[in-house]
């Protein structure tokens, strides 16, 4: 059974707060393991790629052979069938023309004194894409992760994506050749990071990574962060779904079902001042569970982690969403627009009964890689600002420095920076 | 001496390359030590947090006493001189002035098929500053930290910096006022981030965590990232002035001098298209290292770490001041604003013969915390943006949802979410 929270009744804040703590995730210790593999990737190259894959994908490959060949991928894409080529273009077009409008501006100006000041937006330069193998191979992810890197204007996109046994998913390097990632390599775990990392003989460094992965993968990214950028540790998936007596119950449950049939670490919390619609809700989920291809990891990730919440009135809610701060939220009530205002912490807001989640995930355009765990309280879903950086500029003319160089001096002096006082200084004669 | 090298030369590629490769900082393994003091503040709150202050600085506080009050800020202010407070008040209003224009702008879009997409901008709600004890406790670091967060709008902005045996720089606490810091706590190390992160009894938790610190407080920030935002691991500053015969060699000295008595980690570059010039910049380094205050760090860093890299021309050298990525760039040339455009990887451009970094340091309005060690090449300086987050938006109406609903329906299932596709069928009655 998903907890039950009654915000009326008198033992709610207790309740509430031991929800938020509830943990997902079974944080494995497997540091020791990613160190070793990393520091093995950095000695010895190529060899030690080749031979971490060997024995966890049970997969021979040379320096030739890491990398997947452009016929394989046209080979992949005859393979699949016209209408799903279609989605993907039409998700690849809708979230390139979205990314597009990220695009930061550059700025200069200069003040009275003649200070001009501003900043300026490059690409990285080389971004590498890690795309988990096996059942979370999503080719929607490889879309939504190269997109923005190209509209940001990244020269070198490389893909890295365990193939277990060699088997690798068509769908996969189709939505990567849709993307324009330049590179795949059919490497995975701490070895694939650290190899995008540090380089390798066949695989040229790159300088951020993003893209989820297992334990092993989320390990090596925060060793690596320093000597690369990394995005956000992605965690376990979340919705939760604010709906009042307007919503429809059998919609408001499969939405809640479609988020936890990802993970049974899942989580779907429904918040609602209808205690008829929770019980409707409640209802609606047991008939879906009942003939959903994943009703069982859908029901494990319902039943462990779920939640009804019922509040006395949505506006007033919205505290405990902010606490929450979920990765997905979606408003169906009379006047979704009525609420966005006070939403603080939430990485996607999908508004009224006809946007579910899904249609976020694939086609929307907005990005579907989001903050999850709570992380909505510091960081933002990816975008184009994740592939660029900007670098300030500064000029003063000598008059400006005149202006300003007596109170730089006295801030050098004060703490003990005489040579940055003295840089002013010389300047000015002083 | 300092390394000099020469693009004419025939080993200049290895040469190049081995001096980017050169490490600065003796990574100290302490993360066996810092993962303990985590785990211990998390389970012992205030009181593990006081017994390390006792042990680590020195001191006894108790939890009345870790806050330092209004009247100690105060009576610091009143110990500081006129001239250099209102240094830092010309300081703090020309930061706030130019973080203003970076507050980023909300969209909404609505396209033919009825999608209405965007994504709204807001301030983190709680920022934690780390300010680090002794020499390297900077007033100014207090100012280019907390100003921008609070142009963003955090509503809750919270210092902590260590004391050792009490002592406290009244500067610091004056800028952290001037800034609008709303608590100062007198604790530092890795205790402080823990009780940053995770909150204690005294303490209420941020959501992400800002500012320099030594390996402790680095590996700590490592550590709790995921539980809260980090900003960047600072490492050891630099600079690379590209000058050419136009340049003043004794200027040019001072600012490569500047650097260096930071820290003996620091480095300075010079590059230049003019030997006379070269040889001109080494001499004026060694007059000035004559009479320096901090001459025994400076002469260290810059015989140690420093360079000279000799190149036949500045605009084609561009791409090796790329591959260094410098925190500070100086371009003191006849048209400085020539090179900017081949500039890709910077933290921060100084532009002209009379804009020392010194300026940027203190008074010039851009931040002066910038990416080290080589991540300008994917990260970009302290601003407004690292302190709110972007919640996107999306809205679709029924005919939009009829639209694109098909598409994401075959996505869904071509994944193995049958439940994503059923969350968009169900409301299409298919």
């Amino acid at each position: 059974m998903p907890f039950r929270l009654d915000a009326r009744q008198e033992d709610f804040d207790a309740a509430f707060a031991a929800f938020l703590g509830t943990k997902r995730e079974i944080s494995e210790e497997v540091d020791d393991t990613v160190r070793t593999i990393i520091s093995d990737v950095v000695a010895r190259g190529d060899a030690a790629v080749i031979d971490y894959t060997r024995r966890f994908d049970r997969l021979d490959l040379t320096p030739q052979s890491l990398r997947v060949s452009d016929a394989e991928i046209d080979k992949a894409r005859s393979a699949c069938d016209a209408q799903t080529l279609e989605a993907l273009e039409l998700a690849h077009q809708r979230i390139v023309r979205f990314h597009e409008t990220q695009r930061p501006a550059d700025q200069r100006m200069t003040d009275d004194l003649g200070v001009t000041m501003g900043w300026r937006w490059t690409p990285i330069e080389a971004v590498g894409l890690y795309v988990p193998g096996g059942t979370a191979s999503y080719p929607s992810s490889v879309l939504m992760n190269a997109a923005p890197a190209r509209v940001a204007g990244v020269e070198r996109i490389v893909m890295v994506s365990p193939t277990p046994d060699g088997v690798i998913n068509p769908l996969v390097l189709v939505a990567a050749q849709i993307a324009g990632v330049d590179e795949i390599y059919r490497i995975g775990g701490a070895q694939a990071v650290a190899a995008l990392a540090y380089g390798t003989q066949t695989i040229a460094p790159v300088a951020k990574i993003v893209g989820p992965g297992n334990a092993y993968v989320a390990a090596a990214k925060r060793r690596v962060f320093g000597q690369v950028g990394i995005d956000m540790i992605a965690g376990p998936s979340e919705v939760l779904i604010m709906a009042d007596e307007t919503a429809n119950p059998d919609w408001v449950a499969i939405d809640l079902l479609a988020q936890a049939e990802h993970d049974t670490a899942a989580q779907s919390i429904l918040v609602t001042d209808d205690t008829a619609l929770a019980d409707a809700v409640c209802n609606a989920v047991e008939r879906h569970l009942a003939t959903m291809k994943r009703a069982e990891i859908a029901r494990a990730s319902w039943n462990d982690y779920g939640a009804v919440i019922l509040v006395p009135d949505l506006a007033g809610a919205l505290a405990l969403v902010n606490r929450i701060a979920p990765e997905h939220l979606e408003i169906e009530t009379r006047d979704p627009e009525a609420l966005v205002p006070g939403v603080r912490n939430a990485g996607s807001i999908f508004l009224g009964a006809h946007t579910p989640e899904a249609i976020g995930d694939y086609v929307g355009g907005p990005n579907h890689v989001l903050p999850t765990a709570r992380s909505a309280r510091f960081s933002s879903g990816l975008g184009v600002l994740d592939f660029m950086k900007r670098s300030s500029i500064l000029h003063c003319t000598p008059g400006a420095l005149r202006a300003l160089g007596p109170a730089a001096i006295a801030l050098g002096e004060s703490e003990g920076l005489e040579g940055h006082a003295r840089s002013v200084a010389v300047r000015l004669n002083l």
